[in-house]
């Protein structure tokens, strides 16, 4: 598939951070960064630009805030070759006065991250982001959960209201069939008439790729990827697969493949994340995964059928 | 998905055999077949029924040849609510002799495993296993390798000179995308007007279960996974997936996460199966997983990069 138009976004360390309280060493996200230039990826995002009085400075580190010096320190000395660095904003989490405006900052693009009822929110600091001189995207998140009576008017509101180059389904729960790709994707394009589509899966029915396909063979042309699928619980699509399966040859996918070797594997040492059964679970349920999440850590971690029926008594 | 023709196929024991020589002991075989029967699957196959004179014995364990008294012993004493059994026969490596008549055998379905090339064996073993009684299928190996004009003339003979109740397409490298899925289940279901169609997919781009629900959607009505994923290389379709997306109120997906927990997962100590990069590599340059498991087993296990570059090679 060469679509040129098609941007690979790389967030291994913004959605990793979900899974680590943003605490990466600086060298490994130095290390990502290296690989997402070398392999020519579109976008490399490197945290959220939270605000500290909404997330203790203590508890979280320094990629839940992105201050510019830790920014600066994550990139400097790295050549890049045009890829563009964004951050994530939590719509109910951020605000608007924690951004410098775009000449004095290193990031490039902000990511709004939204429910669907923060929708207001989040428009609020699209524009601040905006008239700041960013690029801007908003992203809706837990899509499997919300209905087409309050699903559409927020994406009238985007079309309207905000500048944003895409707004994206973002499905948190890993939850998403194929069809049900294919029906987001053609509501958002018929909706948002002068915008971009952007996709997000999560891997929990190990769908993460294959939903991304599908949203690419339907016309959405942001698609999400961290390295070796790392992320919070099941994961995400694998940004290596994307590489493969994308036919653009600008990218190159031996960086992401050494940065796999390097940097992320050796991760599996603390961090747990990947296909496993708990997450499979809320995944065919459409739920939150911190249930599974907290299951994995008692000692009736391998209690699947009672993690199941428990879970399916959550939607009885 | 709830379309009662559906029937889903566990082969952990027959494919997951190709990654340990068929060396499983008796209790695995009798608690994956006991989980099988517990959730109402369709099919259960507990292994080949290859030649001794083609297969050492000294080398492969009992599931490779599935002696009649082997599968007594696996499934002795375990309530059985109308699971069929079924054996696979390579076409180039079985004998038409090693089938006793079905009325004296715990076997009910015998599928034929093939090349293109080999066509002619296959269907002369499906004469005989028809004959002598059983169910048959025939299952195309390595479909992705195959170009329209072998594959068209042995899928028609497939359809003059056979009986099966379903014929296969089989992504044994793992390389298949949704589209070539559609192209390759619609031209199954063109030549073939009177059998059902099935699908067997490998894991090597996280691809095995959505390939499995595009099939599915395309009409393939015989489905194959195996319990998390276990077999070769990445692996295949995880079965407790597959049951979590058909809708078919008989199944129940408790025994298949039981067995996960208690029966699959312990054997990740000395099998290792599952995405990883050089199975990925493999795939998406269409090769067989050979290479990567050799690469795997060296002191450069981890050097993508260069077995990357060594399998372009192959390929331009």
């Amino acid at each position: 598939m060469f679509r040129p138009e098609i941007k690979v976004l790389d967030c291994t360390i913004r959605d990793g951070g979900l899974a680590n309280d943003s605490h990466f060493d600086l060298q490994i996200v130095r290390a990502v960064y290296r690989a997402c230039c070398e392999a020519r990826i579109d976008y490399v995002e490197l945290g959220y630009r939270n605000s500290k009085e909404m997330f203790s400075p203590e508890e979280f580190g320094p990629w839940r805030f992105c201050d510019e010096e830790d920014l600066r320190r994550a990139t400097d000395g790295i050549e890049n070759p045009g890829t563009r660095i964004s951050v994530m904003q939590d719509a109910h989490k951020a605000v608007a006065e924690d951004l410098l405006p775009k000449s004095e900052s290193v990031v490039d693009t902000i990511r709004i991250a939204t429910y669907v009822k923060d929708i207001d929110k989040a428009i609020a600091l699209e524009n601040a982001a905006h008239e700041k001189g960013y690029e801007t995207t908003i992203n809706v998140m837990a899509i499997s959960t919300e209905s087409d009576w309050e699903l559409d008017p927020a994406l009238e509101q985007v079309e309207r209201e905000s500048h944003v180059a895409a707004c994206y389904v973002v499905d948190s729960y890993g939850a998403l069939y194929s069809e049900q790709v294919d029906y987001l994707v053609q509501k958002y394009q018929r909706i948002l008439t002068n915008k971009e589509v952007g996709v997000h899966f999560h891997n929990n029915q190990q769908l993460a790729f294959a939903n991304t396909i599908e949203g690419i063979i339907k016309g959405a042309n942001f698609v999400d990827g961290t390295i070796y699928g790392l992320g919070r619980a099941a994961g995400n699509c694998p940004t290596e697969l994307l590489l493969g399966f994308l036919k653009n040859p600008k990218f190159d996918i031996r960086p992401i493949l050494d940065c796999v070797a390097q940097t992320i594997r050796p991760l599996q040492k603390e961090l747990d994340w990947g296909y496993m059964v708990p997450y499979m679970v809320t995944g065919i349920l459409n739920q939150h995964p911190r249930t599974a999440m907290a299951m994995l850590k008692t000692s009736q971690r391998d209690d699947y059928r009672t993690f199941y029926d428990k879970s399916l008594d959550l939607v009885e």
